[in-house]
């Protein structure tokens, strides 16, 4: 069994911001040499996603609003979390919508996707550094 | 160490269908032989998922009705993702909270689950042609 | 390829609870040997999550009532599901939103974490025995 890590680092400007990381991962893959197994891509920080979707910025917009809704920032003050000093509760409410983590089948040393899926960094708090794990194993 | 892939094919007869795979998923575990392992199921299509939960058809109903709930079809205009001539930005939505995948430990030859876990396909924008992955890694 | 498998169980006090489970899943890592892999954990049972977030009590006191927001127990007769004598549908849905299972790279025989990565077993239907599956796979 072998096996390869890396890590990418983001920077956003913004605070929630949708970045597609398909290219860097299918290069971490190529470096790895693996051609069967099983690749792990996950969010190091617990205010930010790895997920797949679409490759449309209408669609990001749409989520960016999405889960504004489903968990707003304002008042920060009705979340426990922000009594700490902290005002970014709903950015880990958001990340448990859009799942830390995707695990991705490696065969013929590709990525196996069907014809739409594009892998997603999903940052719910940024303008600070974060970090995303890459994980193969396989042969 | 082995590895094994298949895929499975679904056509609904309705925009939002939920179907029990585990039988599938099952077989395709025999037929590789892996007897210790991990198995990814994954949809290959960005608005359907692949989630493990109860087989019931009165929790069916409810989580279809839910998913409408927290990201209603219409008005369709309501989305970007629909101004490019799409209908389908809720699918995208639906398919963020049920999740894309599953990953199952392999024991002994066999799905390692609790008593009441089955694998179903979530289909949110059915009537057409879509894919899942099984990719099994182990010995 | 190695690949270890054990359980942890849960009785928890409350219906709904979360608790930390990351120094038992390190244990686990340990008591395995492996060095370099995947560790998967997942709850055994469909009203159950394993999730990774952050390590704060008043956190877990808004994701509580941020999931009460999105699918409300009350009135229980609102879910089919219920209409078959069971009462814990939102609890199904619970786990839709926080997901069933987190896949953790190992390196180096340590759980590959960010600095806040701390993972939980979060129970929607507690007071009765539950039990959490670790598998891990690699070298």
């Amino acid at each position: 069994m072998k096996s390869f890590r890396t890590e990418l680092t983001f920077v956003t400007k913004k605070k929630c911001e949708f970045i597609n990381i398909t290219r860097q991962i299918a290069r971490a893959l190529e470096q790895s040499g693996i051609k069967e197994g099983l690749l792990l891509c996950n969010a190091m920080h617990i205010t930010a996603s790895v997920f797949i979707n679409d490759n449309e910025p209408g669609l990001h917009e749409d989520m960016e609003k999405w889960l504004q809704q489903l968990a707003p920032h304002d008042p920060a003050s009705q979340y426990r979390h922000n009594l700490a000093g902290e005002d970014n509760a709903e950015a880990h409410l958001h990340r448990q919508i859009m799942g830390r983590e995707v695990v991705i089948a490696v065969t013929n040393g590709q990525l196996d996707f069907g014809p739409w899926e594009q892998v997603f960094y999903g940052e719910f708090d940024g303008c600070r550094k974060k970090r995303v794990l890459i994980k193969i194993i396989g042969e």
